[in-house]
């Protein structure tokens, strides 16, 4: 076995875009966030990920994500773009819009809305880094387009060069640890976990590092939760990983049958980042609801039983 | 109850997009899937649709599609366009765009890839609808989006005049059922079935009309099979059907294992339009293959089995 | 194609199983079950299916059903009863309890609670017909057992004389069409839907009779539509289809989140039944919740607006 | 927070359920599992499991293995015993009887096969326990029961005595993690993982115990694990972790596409029991097939590689 020497390590958080009343980016808002992710120690950016919203911005939006992000955060840590597109010349588009504008490395999905199949999954990773100069890593999240991305698959696009790295949010386990065990023979292909809830478990089955959504709300936390587990204080892990855990309860402050997981999962990140003081509002893209007072007030309770500072 | 009066009935094929072998939209194949289609009687073409590889197609390929049906249908037939799109914002975008190329009515499905709720789904509708001057269709598909569009959901909005109708390609025939009797109330709005299988059925359970993939291959048929129904001559449509079933046989021409559905059953659309001298090539999008020598042999059996001419 | 003479033909209502406020079985209401299905003019009696609760009963009350309603039919039709279980001896093990209780055909359906795969689909069935006297149907019932028989899997164990025919409650009407059609070289093998909503469609595409759960509210409506549909007047099956459909509107009746769709199904039929006079009470089997009195109210006036009698 | 206590702890292997080559339980094999799995150092036996082919026998050969078990265990530690059913009244009569055969405990899943309902699995558990005077736990296995058991459903279950424990082969681990977390205040509920995969990681997170069908093939090592898990000796626990990793390989021996899940896993497990010569064949209940020569060939060699003895 060949010492590791993954290029994407550390918390990498999936970036969440805040939004202004009227549904355009808040620019000064997400200049915030930049900061308060680079003040917590994160090592990297993801942006337009699923917890940026990306699947509810035009292009143009997109692009103009990007740019506030890249200029933000002014090289202290790679920006990784999401180029989340239902199939290959359409992500190769965008990979290439985020290529143009600073991004360092691309992240793409298996194709969705149509079906698709092993083979054609394969081809599709082919052929986005073929048509790029940048890293692509391979996002692997069956929620949110139905099919999984395995070992079997991944590890080879992997030993040929064509992924950097994959974030893994499949919640599928004993897969991720079959794919940390294979990428031990690929020194510089990291293996992150989306996991947010176990980070702490990935970490001990072969992480080289996180990119939790709830990263967005207290990058402070996953941070030290990565550097313990880094140098080996499981329990100093795990009990950061309890803390974040209960914060994460956040996500249930929607009223059942009022919302989509979704808006109440990016929802709560929000709501959360205003009473922190880092946005300027909770506003979310169409078709998603806001969150109202009396969800407000529930997160704010969660934040206050996490030691979290509000404004 | 009112006589109905729906805008949109007879047969409505969502028109394959013929691609060169280099990836580029084959124009001069299009216009001839277009005469094909308007010389088997249909009465209206859907442009962009899942058939169409909409997927598939990057915004500018999407437009270049757009201009290239409006213009050789030439007003013969309305157009309806697909803004097939993750989101609100994303699927107005696109829908302005059709708009702008000559569409005559939008199709759009409920958001995909982030998870959604029916308030959600009606919010996207109703704001989809507010941002246009065109009819809206809604396109129900949880093969693709992974979520159903229930009658409680439909026909509130088409009481509202949101809806201007619905594709339904659920499969779920007794939903379909209840979305045709709850349309008697709603004289102008269209019900019109995706199930292609069982077009005669669906035509006897209340369907204005279809939308059948296989009707590019043969839209005499499909066309004959609607007017039968009409006319309440259930035999004759029902052995149209029948012989239409067979004919769907080509879609299991793709060798067990090495495709996904979409390019076995798309690719058999256009290896059989190709054998029948409608289109230059069976080229699909990537990643998707396109079909070989033995698959195209055996659509060529179920061409000629089902009394089809090929060049 | 050789001229069809399917056994199974007609109306075969999958009998509820009426309990006594205690949980056991309420013989005099299933005695007037089976009267008023005989009454209502139907050609066999399924015992045993996922409408007479059968995955809630022990095997010694399944006997004792099968006892009451054999008694109680008398040969006047043929009894079909369900031998479902997991896996293929614990079926036969059912199966012959049935056999030796008067039942004229055994019903089962595809492994289920563990992962199964066509081969050994294949193999169950062909089991279970190598150890019965009786005649095989296969239940396709994919959302209570989580897979499908595929008409590619059904057609060659009819062929070889394993299964005598199928219900189909699958929904999936497409794959129906082509089992109907498969079927036309199979003069005695029975296709029947259990598409409760969309028989008139089903028998129109080849369909040789029903097996609906709602038919025990109503078998004169369902006779009537079958008798319609077999002389091919079309218009009075599609109304006599129509009315079904509204009556269907009593598993709605059910609170919203307070109950499964089982519990508000078979709920509905049994406190339909109640209403009209034929069984004691509603209760269900544990651990579902009978219907109370708001909810049966509503159960009333759905049964008022189909035109059907109350006591 | 009180000092936990659970009642199960360790590793409880889910016993594997030996045949003879004609379909009958091998008593003298399932003695010698036994006895293998008390020489590794388990500290209870779970008999009717999954992976004790429960789904496959009938009742009677259900007896007899729960009769086989507690016999040769002979008290040396805990029999829980399955009582896998669709639902309640079944549940009940199966687990009377292992209550019967001396089991010290009775394990139960969700209602399967109908469609089911949190408040109908909430009364399903409380009926079962109250039918018992042994302990309860739950199994959270929706891969076979198609529902998931929510830490909201499991903890006030819990709290009010109804259930002793779970075993969540659920796959889900941030459940698992906030079923942990809330296990924290019930000292005597016990939290088993059947994740096999990533038992070093579950414990992290706060498992009591596990229950591995791996462990049949190797209880010294999952031994080994928890007990380098409960000494806080993280790098050992993930050291055998990535061995039993390495091991599980085995259940990928079956050729693609010639069998179920179920059969290549189950089938490997037995293979490599035979292997090892703990039992007399690797014989398989209907409808599965059991593995051949170049299957058995190919797990031979992964147990060579983990090292473990083969005769």
């Amino acid at each position: 076995m060949t010492a590791r020497n993954p290029r994407w390590t550390g918390v990498i958080p999936p970036v969440v875009t805040p939004l202004t009343a009227d549904g355009e980016i808040d620019r000064p808002s997400l200049e915030r966030v930049v900061g308060h992710l680079l003040d917590g120690g994160v090592s990297g950016l993801f942006a337009l990920g699923s917890s940026g919203e990306t699947a509810y911005l035009t292009p143009g939006r997109q692009d103009e994500v990007v740019e506030v992000i890249t200029s933000a955060c002014a090289g202290q840590v790679p920006v990784l773009v999401g180029a989340i597109e239902t199939t290959t010349d359409r992500a190769i588009e965008r990979a290439r819009a985020a290529e143009g504008l600073g991004a360092d490395a691309v992240v793409a999905t298996a194709p969705f809305y149509t079906r698709t199949h092993p083979t054609e999954i394969d081809r599709h990773f082919r052929d986005i880094a073929a048509a790029l100069d940048l890293p692509v890593l391979a996002y692997d999240v069956p929620v949110c387009v139905h099919s999984k991305l395995d070992p079997e698959l991944l590890l080879p696009l992997a030993a040929d060069g064509v992924l950097a790295g994959v974030k893994d949010s499949s919640g599928d386990d004993g897969s991720f640890r079959r794919l940390a065990i294979g990428a031990r023979e690929l020194p510089e292909f990291s293996v992150l976990t989306g996991h947010e809830l176990v980070v702490d478990a990935m970490m001990l089955a072969g992480a080289d590092g996180s990119v939790p959504g709830l990263g967005n709300v207290d990058p402070h936390g996953y941070v030290r939760l990565h550097e313990a587990a880094v140098r080996d204080d499981w329990a100093a892990a795990r009990a950061e990983q309890d803390r974040l855990v209960a914060l994460f309860d956040i996500v249930r402050a929607a009223r059942p049958g009022t919302a989509s997981a979704t808006a109440a999962g990016l929802g709560a990140f929000k709501t959360a980042l205003m009473l922190r003081g880092i946005i300027g509002t909770n506003a979310m893209s169409a078709p998603m609801r806001r969150l109202d007072a009396a969800e407000t007030a529930e997160i704010a309770a969660c934040l206050d039983r996490a030691g979290l500072s509000r404004v």
